[in-house]
């Protein structure tokens, strides 16, 4: 099976670092893509973030995130996807990641929830495409049902995208698809609109539903195989690596950096 | 929308009591199902425990559990479902309900652990068929796939029973079921097929992946709204509650009892 393609570094991966740092060891490393967390870019300003990314010549391969739809009042949601596709537009991102929220506060109504996400996605949608800034919808593990993302298989995702058409695509994390019993069917349906392709392991046991994922190589996904799909299905973006882990963000960045590297082999 | 049908009560629900306290228990709550797992109904002796629940008028909605066929040696394996087919026999249980086993250790070769489990299923539906015991195969949440089971979704176990044919059926729990973007049309095809139906809940947030579940009304799942969809499809056998929780071993069974009662309602 031929290399990987190009890293891309997730800041989320570095947390305890700032986005400045992050794009400094990118630099040093010979990382050339970068995706940011909206949470670092908003910290450095975004003009800031915008001009260190493009002198230190990093593709940036997402901003994450946009989406919690179903997460407090709707008008500030929609308000806030807003900032996130200007932002996404002033850094020059490949696409913004949607995590699209969980069910409601208080609610068990899982169709319900998922009409939110849609009629959210529909609005914002005019202005993404204004922008040129690709939705990337990224299904979430089922596990993160409950108080994540109602949107929960690549099919899902992949029905969405046909139903709002362009200006949509799917991120495909392996985290969350690797288990999908009708994953491979997916990703062949998915040709031409995979805008995203994250990296991290299933660590056996994971002890956290949210932060306990592995680099890749600590786990049982078979990274190289997902990725020979998504290849096939005209992905030539690389592999981004989003590793969210109490482990690793324990650890010194500069070394996660290095292992991060060294485990571009597994992917 | 109409109440529960009857209570069946799974014995891993009341963890610290034998299967002979579960059956007195059973009879002095007016609680007419029953559903043991292997290890209480070892320890009692199965002729011993078929006899007292025989006695005590229980309908047994099955036997926890069959599968695992990825563990261990292939032979052995397919040894122990035989000794479980038995069982279920045995007790006269409705179903023998099967847990598939995850990957197999060290494997990545997802698409290979679930030719081992259909082979294995294969291997043993004939005894099962003769003993006129249900193989009830039951998809675990995918966030068990590693380790537990790769039957993920109700549409992969139905695919199964295409397969499969006679003899097969699948047990449906809202717990690891809930989430499906595809479960009212994989209900709908569940018609008639419906081996048995477990609840539980779904808790926000969820502390451990095995351990943690919630009893019904605990949590974020529309139970009623999914046992209407197995009435639809022609499911009579009420509701067995299942609930694996760290939280609930901990308090006194008889009270734990007296709150699934109580819970009935929430089914």
């Amino acid at each position: 099976m031929k290399p990987a393609g190009p890293l891309s570094l997730n800041t989320i991966t570095l947390k305890p670092w700032s986005l400045t740092q992050v794009i400094e060891a990118c630099a040093r490393h010979g990382i050339p893509g970068i995706s940011p967390w909206r949470d670092v870019l908003q910290a450095m300003g975004v003009e800031a973030a915008a001009k260190q990314i493009r002198d230190a010549g990093l593709k940036v391969t997402g901003l994450c995130r946009g989406g919690m739809f179903t997460v407090g009042a709707r008008a500030a949601a929609i308000e806030d996807n807003r900032r996130a596709i200007a932002e996404a537009h002033a850094i020059g991102a490949d696409c913004l990641v949607m995590v699209c929220g969980g069910l409601p506060q208080g609610s068990k109504d899982l169709p319900g929830a998922r009409e939110i996400v849609r009629d959210g996605l529909a609005t914002i949608l005019p202005e993404a495409r204004a922008a040129g800034v690709t939705l990337a919808l990224e299904p979430l593990h089922p596990m993160t049902c409950a108080d994540r993302s109602v949107l929960s298989t690549l099919g899902q995702a992949l029905d969405l995208c046909d139903e709002l058409g362009e200006g949509t695509g799917v991120a495909v994390d392996v985290y969350h698809v690797w288990w999908d019993p009708d994953l491979a069917r997916q990703m062949v349906r998915a040709k031409g609109r995979i805008a995203g392709f994250h990296v991290c392991d299933w660590k056996v046991p994971t002890t956290d539903l949210v932060f306990d994922r592995g680099l890749p190589g600590e786990g049982v996904i078979d990274i190289p195989a997902i990725r020979a799909m998504a290849e096939t299905s005209g992905w030539t973006g690389g592999v981004e690596v989003e590793i969210l882990s109490n482990h690793w963000w324990a650890q010194d960045p500069e070394a996660v950096l290095r292992e991060v590297k060294a485990r571009h082999a597994f992917c």
